[in-house]
């Protein structure tokens, strides 16, 4: 009996959830103490859900329904020789004979096989000397037929959701052998990720990639049924090879075999989703495949998906209602009841110093320009304090440093807590006192009013995570959305104006007496979706009339010749219209509480834009380059 | 009262389907006569339907429901300002004060104003002194807010959805005017593809393409319920941008800033699709997006849509029960029901001259082997003959010539039934005329077997083409999908063996002792799926074992260390799998009897690879070159 009880304590280790991977205490039951001596032995590989913590189904009026197991109705048999998967049987199944197929998760003693698909895992046991398991390497692909037994009472594994019940093992077929293994399934060895993207064939197998995969399907189809079955949406593919967009990100180019002529791999759908509302297409989304050239920095793929959606005879207000009711009954985890909190470019800047804050904790600027009256008639002047309390202590020399470098970079003058009497005087410091708790401590930014408020708000983000890691801040587990609408319409650039979000985007008709004047006080009826200081999305009202269209574009320095078409599909006809553009991957990595995107994204490029796994980018033949009428030049 | 009648004249002119194009004809009624002199005046452009032909609803068990307006369920006004659509108003909203937003189809006499959007059509009627409608120019988008009155029973119009009703106008505003109009949105002057495409922003509003893009919209969405919520699939997006696959079609490379190294864009997802089944992500699907450098041949995109399959732990006929079921539950139009017809390649080849019949008619082969006895030890000889009926008379020079052509592409003799006596004997000759109806003429191909037998299939096309253009051949209305299964594995190339499917296919299991003495002779697990002469998907059991899966490579002089992260994912533990994928564009042209696959896709290139509205590829700037490290050469 020793065999079967360490087969079982084996199953009692912890299923906890997605964030599993960093949780590796074991809970210690009753039997796991007797066999103490040994249990180290054990891999704590259970360590998993399969489809345990799964799918959130909620209707399309908000209510919830956590679905811990594939719901009833979907069939994950049909079409192949398994009758059950692996997360399937329960007692209810006994004394039926099976078929199973999956992965040898484990095997001991010759008797036990721990069978693994994505569904779960089953336990399976040899009734029959001519089975021989130990031959059999883990992760060999073996196809099971054997009979249902429930387990004696005092043997059923509660954390497991197949743990009623086991197979008892008629025939054992094995379907593919194992050449090699990169890297164990094991969670508490978990390879570096450079490992697990070289062979994410092998690392898609942990549960957590399962999991990821599945929550972003499935999330991408209730928003798929949110806009077509209730609102009556058409999905719409427009075409990925095109013409570069003046003003834009940069583009992948693609030679053709027409010598001196490429495409350019689109950036986004904008111009056709906007050519598809002059062409009486009202309402469009599509699930759209971007691509810009960022490979160079960070975190950024090459290749993105974003959900794009586009719709006429709306305004600002229709868009932004549309999003908060789509995100509210697809997102896999609890949002506030709608409309979300609304905030303007400027008063982010001001409390927050950024234009996507993080309002899952409390940290708030305050506003001292009245301390500094002699500044009073300066536009561009501005001071922020940022209270944050006295326990933390001071600051260390790393954290000064910090902060010393952010001031160097937005070129103003940053003063800690216990400079202000020193640096800014004592009328000014008692006054400051006398803003904040006396159990606050500040740190102070002058200078360029922007620059201030942007210096501040990467203080701001720094002393979050010091509070943070010392339990001092008190911070919402739940995802806190919010809008930032009134962005300014342009920017000032390196050379003249250039957009703040893209030369289509709409002046705020309050503003539109300005655009001749004073361009840099114009407003847009732009927006952006922010997500616990994630930006998640974007959109804006858009120019609708060709004159103004070509104004912008002139005021830009755009040739609005290169953009011909688009001018011309504005002068047919073309209703007012809005949309916006929500990023897949920053919105499902947030639902996954993964940590990076390259979670959420089945086979993703690593920093600088190259595939671990295939090579890619790789050299090509000359006559490839022949075809295509180039050459590479140094 | 004349103005009153000869609106609603206007809207008598019939309603057709989706064909209308070609209907110029319209429905005199009696008052229509009344006014048969002025007649001529109005424009025929009610010879359409939005939304009237519409979709097809199917429930999964394959009942189905055609749906002639939008469900009730979904609601198309929801985030707009206005509160009905132009197809929406019927009796039961009389007296109801609504706004409607669209183009202004016609107005007439300063009164009547037709008003369209994607959904239909509404008549309206200005009440009011301030409102001039002959101002405004055919196509301004405009805001209607008026109240909804009942036509008097004489003046119903029952060819139009909303034909009981029209709207007071009590406030017209524009909401954005017309400045150029490349072509009038009239079925009977529809313009040519060269001009609609360039304005495919004009184009999109007729009839047609709204109702082909939302077919296509539908489609792909009851595809993605039957994969996903009735059977469990996993919609999983992989990249575009990869590295080369050896032995497949023309990629398209992409520069990127290292220095030499380009991506090139996936033809297919097909390595991807069996690294997740390596990843234990058993029942994968994916809507991808797919590109082939296939240019320079007319019909052909260079980015396309395919519906993207794969599963484990299946095998052929698994596959094909689920694309059967998949087809039979979500294609517009009636379909057999399962399961659809299998023929091997062979019989597809020795009967219909080709491996992608056209089975809505009746032409078939005989095989005249026998008729030639000192050839019958001969393999390679095949002589077949064409019976078609006599009615249609001698072929003319024209057809003579076609066929002559043919049979010197394919390298093998041809005879005409006239010919038959004097070029192939007597005897052999009273020998065919036994074989077929009295009636029936014949053309007979001779030569290499697999040459007569392609010849006779480009016969056997012109035929049909020229019986059905005179009406003798009978066509099922109804489309007639079948299987054709057994292919080849590797066919005779330039430079040896190639792979009829791709290098992934795997060997039929009876044929595998050939591999190495007869490789021609090694049948495959691939099957494709045909409707109507059109191949509109393929697929394959695929090769799991990492050594199969080299010595294939191999045998096609394929170096498998190119492919080293393929050959490790079969090696770490790969699971039986085969998969299949649909071709989008050309499944959706047949669904929706459109003419070429340009018109299901709402921004199409033309022939070459341009488009027409961007005028793309276009020359790009030395500023990119230099960062992309090319130069163009001739």
């Amino acid at each position: 009996m020793l065999s079967r009880n360490l087969c079982l304590y084996r199953s009692t280790v912890k299923y906890c959830s997605i964030s599993s991977c960093c949780m590796k205490t074991s809970v210690h039951t009753h039997r796991q103490r007797t066999f103490a001596n040994i249990s180290y032995e054990f891999p704590q590989h259970e360590n998993i859900t399969y489809n345990r913590s799964s799918f959130v189904k909620k209707s399309l009026h908000g209510t919830k329904q956590l679905v811990d197991d594939v719901p009833e109705d979907i069939n994950c048999n049909t079409f192949t020789y398994r009758t059950h998967t692996c997360g399937e049987l329960r007692p209810e199944h006994g004394g039926k004979m099976v078929t199973l197929c999956g992965w040898v998760q484990f095997s001991r003693l010759s008797k036990f096989l721990l069978l693994r698909d994505a569904y779960g895992l089953t336990q399976c046991i040899v009734n029959n000397d001519n089975i021989n398991l130990s031959d059999i390497p883990l992760e060999t692909v073996v196809k099971i037929e054997g009979t249902v037994a429930l387990r004696p009472k005092d043997m059923i594994n509660q954390t497991m959701a197949t743990g009623e019940v086991e197979v008892i093992i008629d025939k054992l077929d094995i379907l593919n052998s194992v050449h090699m293994l990169p890297f164990n399934l094991r969670n508490y060895q978990k390879p570096k990720e450079q490992l697990r993207l070289q062979h994410r064939y092998v690392d898609l197998r942990f549960p957590e990639m399962q999991h990821n995969l599945r929550v972003r399907s499935h999330m991408l189809h209730n928003m798929r049924r949110f806009l077509i079955e209730s609102h009556g949406f058409v999905e719409v593919e427009t075409p990925t090879l095109f013409c570069r967009t003046p003003g834009g990100a940069r583009e992948f180019v693609v030679p053709t075999h027409h010598e001196g002529l490429f495409y350019s791999l689109v950036q986004s759908p904008q111009q056709f989703k906007q050519m598809l509302m002059s062409g009486g297409v009202d309402r469009y989304f599509q699930v759209a495949r971007c691509y810009r050239d960022e490979t160079t920095r960070p975190d950024r793929q090459p290749e993105f998906t974003q959900l794009d959606i586009e719709l006429s005879f709306t305004n600002l207000d229709g868009v932004l209602t549309m999003i908060e009711e789509l995100l509210y009954s697809t997102f896999v985890k609890s949002l506030p009841k709608p409309p979300f909190k609304r905030i303007t470019y400027r008063e982010a800047l001001t409390n927050y110093g950024t234009d996507k804050p993080n309002l899952t904790y409390d940290l708030k600027f305050i506003n001292l320009k009245k301390l500094f009256p002699e500044k009073s008639n300066d536009e561009n002047f501005g001071a922020y304090a940022l209270p944050y309390t006295k326990e933390i202590g001071k600051l260390t020399t790393k954290y000064k440093e910090k902060i010393r470098e952010f001031a160097k970079k937005h070129s103003c003058k940053v003063v800690l807590s216990e400079n202000i009497t020193k640096e800014l005087g004592t009328d000014v410091g008692r006054h400051i006192q006398s803003l904040v708790k006396d159990s606050d401590a500040t740190i102070i930014a002058l200078g360029e009013d922007e620059n201030a408020c942007l210096c501040l708000g990467e203080i701001r983000e720094l002393i979050a995570l010091l509070l943070k890691s010392n339990n001092m801040l008190q911070v919402k587990s739940d995802v806190e959305p919010l809008w930032v609408v009134d962005f300014p319409l342009f920017l000032k650039g390196e050379n003249g104006l250039e957009t703040c979000h893209h030369p289509f985007t709409s002046p705020h008709p309050a503003d539109l007496h300005l655009l001749d004047s004073e361009p840099l006080k114009v407003r847009s009826l732009a927006y952006d979706v922010v997500m616990n200081g994630n930006e998640i999305g974007g959109g804006s009202v858009r120019v609708h009339n060709a004159e103004l269209q070509e104004k912008i574009l002139n005021i830009l320095n755009i040739d609005p010749s290169t953009l011909s078409h688009f001018i011309n599909a504005l002068k047919c006809g073309c209703p007012p219209h809005a949309g916006i553009a929500l990023g897949i991957d920053r919105l499902v990595t947030l639902a996954c509480n993964a940590e990076s995107i390259r979670e959420v994204i089945a086979f993703p490029k690593s920093h600088d834009g190259r595939d671990p796994l295939s090579g890619a980018p790789n050299s090509i033949s000359d006559e490839d380059k022949k075809y295509y009428h180039i050459t590479t030049v140094k």
